[in-house]
């Protein structure tokens, strides 16, 4: 794999404190991992993060004594590192004084907020904020997008293996892609053929790929993961002959997700590539066979902002990273999705996934 | 594998209503996806649970149609499904009229907390609870003592494949467990030489076994899962010619953690097992060398209630299937861990792993 550039780890709390303001916090309390690993690198199963507007610490526990150490210097992130089993006390010293006191109230749960409400920050004003890391995290730098680059190229490589592997007699399960240089699988591998294939989140089976005896759809979707940045794809094999009504559907998801491809560019809303992918299948008759959203964001975690649905008020930002993945689902004929991950550009987008399309 | 027992989903409803008046609900909302697994039998990634005197509704996504219905009924689970993005609407309906609904705080998030006071239950006090259903989970019937056994069982098999392959020039990735009938490992492995194994939790690394010249250990902690339920093993494998100071680890560990599961029975304090097997390493000098807890709850996660360590105010019940996993950690010598699953009985104990220990 070639040198991957950095990624800008260093200025990211910056681009937080300059949010304080808007969110009406002094400082933010940030207990989501992906976000603590965003902001400082720091890749821990345990960490909470106060930030303040001078200042940063974070608490992890006795396990992660070195590994935090080295990973802050690694990312140049400027935060004292204090090693604690319960955190409360070292964040009530790092906050005192500050009167109002921002919680990731989507990922901080109900008993954690009431213990620090009474306990922890007694002083303060606690204040209620959603999705303010991952909104800084849905515009990629240049290392980002390169680390999703990778990811994509991995699984396109795999692809092209399992694409050789998919004939009659090989079971779902067998066809599951192999380990072709990624951290770790993206997610759960989607391999479903015939009626499987008609359930959007099926789970490789031990079915006979082929074996209703006319053609039929695989479906597969799946990613790898370079630097924790998480590709995303989906291909719909057909095997065997298929019928009028099976090639009538793969046309037809085909040229939804082209056009949807063909829709991204910064400035466009979400809801808009969602209603070009949406306009083509409703067109073919079956609106209520594609039963879920255009696409999403991907990065550090496989589903992330924004969102292409049809009730998303997102609008595209160059640097998003995106899927578009429109699919048709008839339980008697199977399912057919395809997905690529997308960088969104100022006029329009580059692909990231690669592979051949059938 | 023999056909295991089957568990019993049904009963375990009325078990968590007969929690509701201790914990000052007249209702619950699970959210808490191994809670309603385990409540109903769902395994889908998105779920509500709103649990009544006398019904229930899950609310889950489009994704999940078929699969709620189909488990849900092979449980024989008495419970509306209803499909919807956002379950507010269908909680309200289904939970109109009560107005203490319990929520499992250590679960749902503040934000989500906010909503449901506001709009979703406007009418209704919120009470926070913790641990209600996590406390059901910890006895164990005998279906799911088949399936931790069962686990075990694929855990045995594998340690005494690994063990063969134990041996100077492999590395510690190479020895990583191949998969033996497992759903999937029950975490991930940890394979630990020399100054490795004084990590409690390393990770495999590309470390040459062996290659200190002198003898050492190898930390071999693993699991497997079947039908969600996770299985816990940790062998110690000499490699070469022990050191003195070594043999003296051995040999503390080895009687440390079979004091402990001796200690093992119904009606006996979590902190007592704690003790009993930290009594045995004090007495060897070695006390600040065995600075992690001695044990967990296993079943739907790899750590569970109830916990054995100093601090736990837990009583070990018939049906508890815990671990006993004392450990001696020194930089200059290695690790030493040893680790049995067991399900607690009125008078002692059951070994659920059957594995040799050297």
């Amino acid at each position: 794999m070639p040198e991957l550039p950095p990624v800008e780890t260093a200025e990211r709390m910056d681009r937080l404190r300059a949010r304080f303001e808007h969110e009406g916090c002094d400082a933010m309390v940030v207990t989501d991992l992906v976000n603590v690993r965003y902001l400082t690198g720091f890749t821990g199963s345990n960490a909470t993060l106060l930030v303040t507007a001078d200042a940063a610490a974070l608490v992890t526990d006795g396990r992660y004594r070195t590994q935090s150490a080295e990973q802050l210097e690694a990312s140049g992130v400027e935060a004292s590192i204090a090693i604690a089993n319960d955190p409360g006390p070292e964040l009530a010293a790092a906050a005192r004084g500050i009167t109002r006191i921002g919680l990731e109230a989507d990922d901080v749960s109900w008993a954690a907020q009431r213990r620090w409400s009474i306990d922890t920050f007694s002083w303060a004003h606690l204040v209620p904020t959603e999705g303010v890391v991952l909104r800084l995290r849905s515009v990629k730098d240049a290392g980002e997008v390169a680390r999703l680059e990778a990811a994509c190229g991995i699984a396109d490589a795999a692809l092209a293996d399992v694409s050789q592997r998919i004939h009659d007699g090989l079971t779902e399960q067998q066809d599951a892609m192999a380990d072709h240089g990624s951290d770790g699988p993206s997610f759960e591998t989607i391999v479903a053929s015939g009626p499987n294939g008609a359930k959007p989140h099926a789970r490789p089976s031990d079915r006979v790929i082929g074996s209703s005896g006319g053609g039929e759809f695989v479906v597969v979707d799946f990613g790898a993961t370079v630097d924790g940045y998480h590709s995303d794809m989906t291909r719909t094999l057909p095997v065997g002959t298929l019928s009028d009504t099976q090639e009538r559907m793969y046309d037809v998801v085909r040229r939804s997700q082209a056009a949807g491809v063909e829709r991204v560019a910064a400035g466009v809303t979400c809801k808009a590539v969602d209603d070009t992918c949406r306009d083509v299948i409703d067109d073919a008759g079956w609106a209520e066979a594609f039963a879920h959203g255009t696409g999403h964001g991907i990065g550090l975690v496989i589903h992330e902002s924004p969102r292409l649905s049809s009730v998303s008020a997102d609008v595209l930002e160059a640097g998003h990273c995106v899927t578009v993945e429109p699919g048709v689902y008839l339980p008697e004929h199977g399912g057919v999705r395809i997905e690529d991950s997308v960088v969104v550009t100022d006029d329009g987008c580059r692909l990231l996934t690669g592979s051949p399309y059938a």
